[in-house]
């Protein structure tokens, strides 16, 4: 990697933080400055303007949300048992990055505003549900998932009621709504999802 | 009313839009004097700070949005209706302020800062769980639901897979997640959350 696409990239990285916990507007330069250690000038040599910084800062820290959330799914053979193993991860909040879900923060900062930001966070949900469906057909055609399981509406309800549990969780600090949203999806994929076993 | 009085209300009324479409730092001075059609002083002869304003505004949506959520429930005889009554009043976004959920937007926007906003959307999610748990509760003692749920629980998972399908429906600008969790909920509350019948 070249020196100027290193430092580029670790803007990137610890600008992440600051867009995830400040929002957009609440993301002064000033803070950058600080967190990555440059001028003004040393900043936006990389970058055209602080809308593309907080895209890439939001592209940067979803992947590693992402990333957290499913790496150690491939080792499960099982669609159910990875489904839950998803949902594990979620709720105990593995390899977060400081502020939170990205996807979260970067949805409601910019649902009235920055477009640009509002379509990665828009990309973001489309590729996380667009995962989580595949998973589910998956399953479906394995006969792990009972065939009647919609696999759209089952994504979407797994995302939303996590995503609503990280809401709780940042507001009282404590994982009891992340704990109980994990311990009702995980009855529901066994009672409701799973194929009953022949 | 007192006319100082009745242009503070005004104030209030007329900044909640901006500060739940464009949060607390995104919010200028030049956006609250085009609301309110006040000068600077206009606005801060009737509050402190914009933390103050903005704490007010708060309270103002929230309570709007409750209102909403909440207002046709009493005439409803048994509680398990009355909960689908309140998330399908939720799900169909009845009387929101421009911008959303004010206790979502709240939430995500001061998770990491302003401490005294913070602590209105605390105060919100807390009373807004205790009318949940009462009801519940309440259904509890007159039979209409089953003994062994768990009214915190269940209060915990109406408010977080509601508020998440309310960030994808900003996101998406399309109703699915919001239909989709409701019907989850209305099944949930019909088959598992409902005494049966003697």
């Amino acid at each position: 990697m070249r020196k100027g696409e290193q430092t580029r990239q670790d803007i990137i990285r610890k600008a992440a933080p600051i867009f995830n916990q400040q929002g957009y507007a609440g993301s002064a330069l000033s803070d950058l400055m600080r967190a990555t250690g440059l001028e003004k000038g040393g900043i936006y040599r990389h970058f055209d303007s602080k809308e593309q910084l907080a895209a890439e800062a939001f592209d940067y820290a979803w992947q590693e949300t992402l990333d957290a959330r499913i790496h150690d799914l491939d080792i499960i053979p099982n669609s159910v048992d990875r489904l839950k193993q998803l949902v594990a991860n979620f709720a105990g909040r593995r390899g977060i990055i400081p502020g939170g879900c990205p996807l979260l923060n970067t949805a409601v900062d910019t649902d009235d505003g920055n477009s640009v930001l509002r379509e990665r966070a828009r990309k973001a949900l489309r590729g996380w549900r667009a995962y989580l469906i595949s998973m589910i057909r998956a399953g479906i055609k394995a006969r792990e998932i009972r065939p009647r399981v919609d696999a759209s509406k089952l994504a979407t309800l797994i995302i939303s009621s996590l995503e609503g549990a990280v809401m709780v969780f940042r507001l009282e600090r404590t994982e009891e709504a992340l704990r109980a949203v994990q311990a009702h999806l995980e009855t529901y994929l066994e009672t409701q999802v799973r194929a009953p076993s022949k």
